[in-house]
């Protein structure tokens, strides 16, 4: 399953594109930031985010468009013109006839983290490590757009995952140990990936501090 | 000039038609509701709405797209889903090359009514007198797209009023009055009906209840 993650941003709208292998098994397609001018009208800059997802639909087919929820309760200065971004990625995927999913931040943090008030370091930080990549993606909505793709394949993932590893998941967004039976090489890559960063706390804020 | 106003809605989307013959002469060309149900996913939704809008712009070739300018301070419960809404519209403008112009409500039910707190019923009442039609534009979504839509005419219009009409506009989201030299039949309809409304206090809730 190919999955494009869309963060949604008038300045910076980052998409992120990858690719299930499967059940746990992620790896990096593409990812792109586009970028809008303020001193462009507001409807030109709308029509420069959507002809950007719309090549990046068009070059990459995927399966699914993944975009994060924007809640009323977010950055007030904000809030209207992503929520007017993320309509316009809504409409991308619907007139690709693809699916559509929407996770919210919390969702996103707890997913690549295990920590849903994670911090954009540390959601970056995993994202480099889940993809293997050799540096991290920037800015961080390049990385964000990958965080989305990444929860939705893990969403997704658990009714697919060998019994013995679903045992061991212990619930929305957490991950199931690195040693658990019927793991590809890719997924013990990311499990020990994931218990390193726990270790030594940079994918836990809350656990740093305390 | 003729203008599209668009009162976004997830529910309803309300589509307005008007042509500007004149400095304050406005004329129905059509309008309607575009509709899109809860049962339907919402990126679908947002894409039956686009396709109104697109098809709207087809069949009328509008000169300018005036959309409701969304605030985060408004309902919370609809805001996102609004905003969004509003994404979609400005987003068929700009792809229809089109000029995009936002009016907040106060600023429509200023033009229209007098009063920047003037409730639906007023607006609606308005708009009919305005457009001189023979029935009340039914349900409120139509007749505020087409206040918006006659918001635009008339705040662009004081530039091109003649001097002496322009000498009696006491400013923004005010009329002039109904014998303002250099005036048309159709300007000097409308104003009679603002003054009527004004003298039965229909278009000015305040008046009514002090």
């Amino acid at each position: 399953m190919r999955i494009l993650g869309v963060d949604p941003g008038l300045t910076r709208c980052g998409l992120g594109v990858i690719d299930q292998n499967g059940p746990r098994a992620v790896s990096l397609v593409d990812v792109a930031v586009v970028r809008s001018s303020s001193t462009e009208e507001p409807h030109r800059r709308l029509a420069l985010i959507a002809d950007g997802i719309e090549a990046m639909i068009a070059k990459h087919r995927p399966d699914v468009v993944a975009v994060e929820r924007v809640f009323a309760e977010a950055n007030v200065r904000s809030i209207i013109s992503t929520a007017q971004v993320a309509g316009v990625a809504m409409l991308a995927a619907a007139r690709a006839d693809l699916p559509l999913a929407l996770h919210s931040p919390s969702e996103v943090k707890a997913a690549v983290t295990g920590d849903g008030r994670a911090d954009k370091a540390a959601v970056t930080l995993m994202v480099t490590r889940i993809l293997r990549l050799d540096k991290a993606p920037r800015p961080a909505d390049a990385a964000d757009a990958l965080a989305l793709a990444i929860t939705h394949a893990w969403r997704a993932g658990p009714l697919s995952l060998p019994s013995a590893a679903r045992a061991q998941h212990g619930g929305a967004g957490m991950l199931p140990a690195d040693n658990a039976p019927g793991m590809t090489a890719a997924q013990r890559a990311w499990a020990k990936a994931e218990r390193e960063s726990k270790m030594t706390g940079a994918a836990d804020p809350r656990r740093r501090t305390s």
